[in-house]
């Protein structure tokens, strides 16, 4: 078990696309100090990057790894344009973070993409491809299934009967559409998402329970992204809808007839209850429960791990458990923090009172 | 971004079987009021309905809706016959709800199902396939795998040497059944469930950890279902076994040598870990966890996101965290919310007595 | 619904591998007491061995199911050598449970392994495979992607383009590598397991948010195993590294430009937001939440379902939510949980002493 050789190069970034500082510099519009023909075919932070990394310097917090840095060149805010440090190639710019995510693109390796359909993939004489669509190999696509043009349906993934897709989907590997789904155009699904399933509903019957037939529908609306492994269940008597713009992380769960409105966001490992509506621009944390038929207000924020038992009106910031509004949890947690050195004269001083009945009259 | 024109319709349910609303009230026993030649296609509440939509009223809180609601058939409840309102087509019936439910299954449109074994699949010679097996698209089965009659095993799915399925199973796409598992009868896994994996265990050897081998089998009795993308560990020493008719959501997690019940029911997320046992009709709420070689008593109920780090009794309400008795939470959650504006004060007042320590004697 | 006749056997363990005590008893260097040809072919827990598994008996709460139990022979303690109950055949060793382990890897049986590759399989003719890999049904290798000697990719595994995997490898079904990733040797990802997914990162601009293009890598060192159905996020602008032999159970969450040290441990369920770093040898129990950008410092312990907002200092043991050391977590519990019956009291003699202005002063 050695490790010591693993990975080969520090540097991260794909590597491929070689830069000049005087290119850097342009591109976001900065001052170049230090030499021009310097070239970075990556990016890194200060602490990691190599002589071929372009990385940045924002906050003082950042100055010892500077001092030492091995970075070719260094995007750096105004004020450490004379900073103490080994980077010599700098480029001063006023906000370093944000043209830094500028750049990403540059250095940015796409997938590559093969046109067509892969001779392996399984589609029923009844679907209906767009124009200029990927279909990769080893993909299953059912009866009546329409996809739009430019989409592309990763390995792998299958898509069920009835279901239609927009126009520039992407299906990650191994992604899952159930049959009968609906999906707008440019939604993403990550690798292993599954949508549409038929819900946790059942009913008591005499032998035993039974699973109440869904028939309401999965719509996933424009731009929606859904994370790896994610689980959203098609509606038993509604349909269960994701707003336009909403982006939803890894292994959230979304139950049936839920609706969510347009440009909220979903950390990872949320779960949302069936029948619940979120309302536009909210805003769930990581591993936030949600219980059913609730409402969460527009642009409302959720935070980490929040247990959600009640509505949360628009705009508001809720968490903990039970979920209350925010500076509320704040204020019961410190008491309670404050409470562990006082419960002992607490109990002593209830006692004494107690014990002493004449007390509150004698005085 | 548009989104505006998407989804195309606004009503819910498949659309494909139109029905009168004669022969509505006819199966559900209820009274016709208003025109029985009306034709409905699918389900929707009463809020999305478009004119070939049934909906319902069951309650008042939906008023409002019902006023201006435009769909073309309601079920109602006796209380609503004559509320005001837009839908003029109404059958009342006792409990609209119920008869809702009892309807679903005429709505709904089947997923269709090809007869056979598709020439792509990949099947070990000595496997056994029983009568009327339908194998997808992709899919793999080992060596001396064992399918009952009947069963279904869609695209992409993976059954792992030695594996036994019941009869009349289901395994959606992609789901994986890992080697020498056993499942009953009409068991269900949905797209990308796991089960039979090694589960977590290793012990420290001087080049570090080692895996422990796992000799303890899966077993999933008769209609056992287990929800999308939830994964299921095969016992170490002993099996991991799931009773018959219990049923299991999305993303959850069962820990190796778990041992479940019959007829127990287990919201998406939650996750048992290593040798808890779970005694027959527990309901184990969303996000719960479970701590290792616990019992949690029959018909136990554990409220949602709650951490279970002890025993639970037979038929007892738990919740929070750490978990306890459901009516002791509250009473701790209230009494917490409360403490909050009585910290400063009770700090002043412990503060005094302490200040005044011939107080206690003096009086 | 019957269940009754499911599972067929009841014993543990594969069953395929005959063994006499006599053998076990060499094998684990114990003292053989009772009938040494009495075989055994599986491993089963006391209460539902038979008369062909080997059980053990290694504490005193395992003493009822002892004195009836099935088991063909038992490992017992010394204490226990005379224990009263029905397995005649004992063997007495000084840790019966050590031995257990031990010798499980002689009842295992393992998955069958194809030699070379499946002939389903798409391979790009720019992958470069190693010697002795197995490649099953199904599988996908892109551009460029690099696999080494002796690794196994499992049917429906999926390795995107530029990939490098090392030696000893093994992806179960369905496993999936998004393109450039990179991993050591003896990595093991389980069914279903993603990583190298693009993380949740996005920026606003004007017509919506746009996806932050990730140029880091997801680079999982030597002996790293993740759980099924887990998710690793590849690096924005900095790397997502997780460190050798560290292992990772099913569902878990790992965001971008995350860096784990060696030999950490995460339970199922676990989040950990992005770019936080755990030192060496941390644990992190099931469905805990750790927030972005923190430090977990070396060897420190996060109790399950701990929800993590600071950082937490090397070696020590948090827990709750939110998070902080154990004991203080445990005192607060404590006082939280008796402060229910005094806060009534405790209002009154505060509202006493409200309506008692004189009270401080005229003492």
């Amino acid at each position: 078990m050695s490790g010591e050789s693993f990975p080969p190069q520090a540097g991260g970034g794909d590597g491929q696309t070689p830069i000049t500082a005087a290119d850097v510099a342009a591109q976001v519009g900065g001052r170049l100090v230090g030499d021009p023909t310097v070239v970075v075919r990556g990016i890194a932070p200060l602490d990691r990057a190599g002589p071929h990394d372009l990385s940045f310097l924002a906050h003082l917090r950042y100055a010892s790894w500077f001092a030492t840095s091995r970075a070719g060149v260094v995007l750096v805010a105004p004020a450490f344009e004379a900073q103490a440090g080994t980077p010599t190639t700098r480029i001063v710019v006023d906000k370093p973070t944000d043209a830094m995510v500028g750049l990403l693109a540059r250095f940015h390796r796409a997938e590559p993409r093969a046109a067509g359909i892969h001779p392996t993939a399984v589609i029923a004489p009844t679907a209906r491809l767009g124009a200029d669509v990927t279909i990769d190999a080893f993909v299953v696509i059912g009866d009546d299934v329409v996809i739009g043009d430019r989409s592309w349906i990763s390995a792998g993934a299958k898509i069920g009967a009835g279901s239609v897709l927009g126009a520039d989907v992407r299906l990650h590997v191994n992604a899952v559409v159930y049959p009968f789904s609906e999906l707008g155009d440019r939604v993403v699904l990550h690798a292993g998402a599954q949508v549409g399933r038929e819900g946790f509903g059942f009913v008591p019957r005499p032998t035993g329970v039974v699973r109440i037939p869904h028939v309401g529908r999965c719509v996933l609306e424009h731009d929606v992204e859904i994370g790896a492994n994610s689980c959203v269940d098609r509606g038993s008597v509604d349909d269960t809808v994701i707003g336009a713009g909403t982006k939803i992380d890894s292994l959230v769960q979304i139950g049936h007839n839920v609706r969510i409105g347009r440009f909220c966001f979903f950390a990872s490992q949320a779960g949302i209850a069936g029948s619940t509506r979120i309302e536009d621009g909210a805003q769930i944390g990581g591993q936030v429960g949600v219980s059913g038929h609730l409402t969460i207000g527009a642009k409302a924020t959720v935070a980490a791990q929040a247990g959600v038992f009640g509505d949360i009106p628009s705009g508001e910031i809720w968490s903990g458990y039970p979920a209350r509004p925010h500076k509320e949890q704040l204020r019961s947690q410190a008491a309670v923090s404050r409470l562990a050195k006082l419960i002992r004269p607490l109990e002593r001083l209830l006692m004494r009172e107690a014990s002493e009945p004449a007390n509150g009259d004698g005085r």
